[in-house]
């Protein structure tokens, strides 16, 4: 009987799946999953490790090991997709940014961080391409067609701020959160849609009119993204409004949020606009309308939600990257020449450090120029930290270095295994070393930080959960009286040259009021949180 | 430059997916998604609808259009894929159940489930078999194997309860809900085990060896697990409890919950278990010790998040198979022969109904038998309701169909075109026909239930709403003080005899007070919430 029955169980296999070695690997796959939310939690309190290290450093044991029992054949349970990162893995990532951002801070801010994700990316772009143009040359490692040199450019001009958005912290530093974070997600938009149109362009023929063309694509793919993401958050407001869902289902907004989010960033793809910017924008609606008119149990499940799915999903790619980084057959094709990779990797790593050093520094004494008060103004220490925190690469760099090296015989032409395989290198370099010297850093270079860094430690709290409750109460800073606390009373011409987005950022506040509020609701329009802390502040608003 | 962005937008697809075709599905697909769940919301007062037969209705209105905007050439979006639907839409949905269920009752009633959800669906795949010998070779439509008329029986033995636990309500009528759902989730694990039975055992030599084998090999399953689901269950409590993360992050807790959850039916995949029932014991146990020992936000998450997740979960089957129906591939193969598919699908249907009245009242009567208290007993109303309750066919007969009739030849084969397109006609027949009836007729069987059936009306509210919130006090009832309420305090040896569940229960929770909860927490060590309506009981208690 026990040679049927394991004939028999062997057969159970088929109905569920094809193929018994997927359930294998999904198996591993999710166990490791847990293992890096135990072991990070466990490693929290350490002075130099946070959860990305941890996944990564995870990913690349489990590596290892398949490599060994595999006899050599193979590292990685699943094959890098870029499907499953552009379509499952970032998304909810953005989208929670979106929905967990200060949105005081991010609009005060709103020219300096497009003034560092925009001309700051096409800066680092240049500086990359420059370099990789003069460097590689002399090290013969083969002819890089120009579309090459530029996606290079474009691939590791793509930074990976989540190293350094789970060590600084919201509400101590909201300035420098605000402004790291802001750059990462327009930063990923623009390397991404700069990628996109480097493949497209001919770039044989360069003139200024295809520069021209080029810069208007970039400002159509980014308002008309922009507008979608906004479109579609005011829709799930009006809806779940005037449907009143709130007074009923806790099921059917959290179902609703969660899907429209999804939809508006499908539907950036479909008409080829940045799903990025889009669902961010989608995320920062939804929690400026739409999750004040749901219940009081959606509210506490959409933000927990929300970030879970960010938190999970950030783990993903870190573990993912990690195995995918010791795949054999990327290594096999340049074994005879393992100097060359090792060059062009430094190379590549000296370009990120002068790519970015060559805007953060120039940029912010620009961005420090429109600024008045000395607490709005940059610091250098502030800088260094801007500058150190976008020097990560992650999987963006990833995903589009293989779609730009894999698509024409796919590893096997040797220059294209050398830029795969530096890639990896990068990555890995700059995620573990730059990371691990992250939380030091910071320490040392804002030392109002360092009290909180030790309170963290003796009473260890997730930097997420630091972040999340945040959701329920930033609004206060938001209202008039919180932002109208340490403003010099300037004059009126002075308050429209001077510091012009905050004057905008009061005018949106009266429009927002008058006209937005009653129609999608809002905080204003939710009685049913009595003893909130946000309605005193309405009340002295009116 | 108008042609030039266009040859440039159309480009910037590449990245994001090879296939813009998919894109477009995507989109239609979760755009679809959101109607079901508005134009559910805006159904539920009627007196015929509920969400289920909305989505089948989007479906097919959305697979005409699709025809026809195709010019006839297909009718679905996504290929009906048996993975997509047993590794990612099916766990959620069970996990859901096991989590929400009113344990007392389940567990009270555990016997009863069993002998209706194992003894049952045996009993109905026993009159399905030998009806459709009898009847399918008077009609001569090919000569069907034997493994293939067994495979029919597996394949409409599976009831889908979906339509009917929508109308039912776990406060109003306990005992009815308890067994409708219980036999649900019993049947779905016996009718997926015996159709793997039969595509393993060889069938052209039938003894009594292989009879014992069967059931032995039923009975592994069964228990084996079981006891994985119980073991991932204790383990995430464990953990959970040990590591404190109570104390600092909720997403972490989230995340840990979910995936141990969805790794529990994995790992049962893995070993060739019945991933339903594991998946079903791990939500009882994670309800039960882990829920207690995370933070109050991580509780009203999970709660919902799960009842969101199984929510949108099922829509997607139902929206999946409203539209794969009308695939035009299946239908032109029995063109010739319209009567012949119909007249499959007739008797199938009259199968269905004989086969589970013959097991649901002579079962009502004996488990009637070993009742004591009236109060306990099935009455005909309720017999007459659990039988309707079990009529519908839904995806899981879908999924064992496509996988026993699309294996050799897809639908080319004749036979296998009439077998699968009368298994959608039968699904979509008793979901739309026999799920539209549920309603009226519960309302008449059980005239308790109408008068919240009106009130319902008058203040619409979602039934999934009116079951999560049973969540956070169902345990009141669990105290010893609620299960002793109408007891009439038997003998000892009544007590063993006449109730042995009750009796089971008593011991059981004393077990439980005495050993588990010190080790896996659970409600009588949550310190930190003061005010739960559980407290007082629990001092009562000890």
């Amino acid at each position: 009987m026990a040679v049927d029955t394991g004939a028999f169980l062997a057969r159970l296999g088929m109905l569920t799946t094809s193929d018994h070695t997927s359930v294998v690997s999904m198996n591993l796959f999710v166990a490791l999953l847990c293992a890096c939310i135990v072991i990070g939690h466990l490693l929290e309190e350490s002075r130099w490790m946070n959860e990305s290290i941890t996944a990564l450093a995870i990913g690349l044991c489990t590596g290892i090991v398949i490599l060994l029992a595999s006899g050599g054949k193979s590292s990685h349970l699943l094959v890098f997709s870029e499907d499953l990162f552009f379509i499952y893995l970032l998304p909810p990532i953005i989208f929670n940014a979106g929905f967990q951002v200060k949105k005081k801070h991010f609009f005060r801010n709103f020219m300096t961080i497009m003034l560092f994700g925009a001309i700051g990316t096409l800066i680092s772009f240049a500086i990359i391409s420059l370099g990789a143009i003069h460097f590689f040359q002399k090290m013969n490692i083969g002819s890089l067609k120009i579309g090459d040199i530029l996606a290079i450019g474009a691939i590791f001009s793509a930074t990976d701020s989540v190293c350094t958005l789970q060590v600084l912290n919201q509400d101590e530093t909201p300035l420098l959160y605000s402004l790291v974070f802001g750059e990462g997600v327009v930063n990923d938009a623009t390397s991404i849609v700069l990628f996109n149109a480097i493949q497209s362009f001919d770039l044989s023929h360069f003139d200024s009119s295809i520069a021209l063309q080029f810069i208007g694509n970039f400002m159509y793919l980014f308002i008309t993204s922009t507008i979608l993401g906004v479109f579609a958050g005011l829709l799930s407001a009006y809806m779940i409004k005037k449907l009143y869902f709130g007074r009923h289902s806790t099921d059917r907004e959290v179902a609703l949020m969660m899907l429209m989010a999804y939809l508006s960033y499908m539907l950036a793809e479909l008409f080829y606009l940045s799903g990025i910017l889009t669902v961010f924008f989608c995320g920062i609606v939804m929690s400026h309308y739409t999750w004040h008119n749901v219940t009081e149990s959606s509210r506490v499940t959409t933000k927990h939600a929300f970030a879970t799915l960010s938190f999970v999903s950030e783990i993903f790619i870190f573990l993912y990257v990690g195995m995918d980084a010791l795949d054999i057959d990327k290594w096999r094709v340049i074994r005879d020449s393992p100097g060359k990779s090792v060059g062009v990797s430094s190379i590549l790593l000296g370009l990120i450090l002068v790519g970015r050093a060559a805007f953060v520094f120039p940029l912010s004494f620009l961005s420090n120029l429109t600024k008045n008060s000395p607490y709005e103004k940059v610091s250098l220490k502030q800088q260094v930290t801007i500058w150190w925190a976008g020097l990560m690469r992650g999987a963006v760099s990833m995903a589009l270095a293989y779609n730009q090296f894999t698509r024409s015989g796919h590893t096997q032409l040797h220059l294209n295994a050398i830029m795969i395989t530096s890639t990896i290198t990068v990555v890995l370099f700059s995620t573990v070393v730059f990371g691990l010297m992250t939380k030091p850093l910071v320490r040392i270079l804002l030392p109002q930080s360092k009290q909180t860094a030790s309170m963290i430690s003796s009473e260890p709290s997730s930097p997420k959960s630091s972040t999340v409750p945040l959701l329920s109460n930033r609004h206060d800073c938001e209202t008039g009286k919180g932002s109208q606390h340490h403003v010099p009373r300037p004059t009126s011409l002075r308050m429209l040259l001077g510091i012009p987005s905050r004057s905008v950022h009061h005018y949106w506040r009266k429009f927002d009021d008058a006209f937005m509020r009653p129609v999608f609701g809002g905080r204003g329009f939710v009685p049913f949180v009595p003893g909130s802390p946000i309605e005193p502040d309405v009340v002295q608003w009116h």
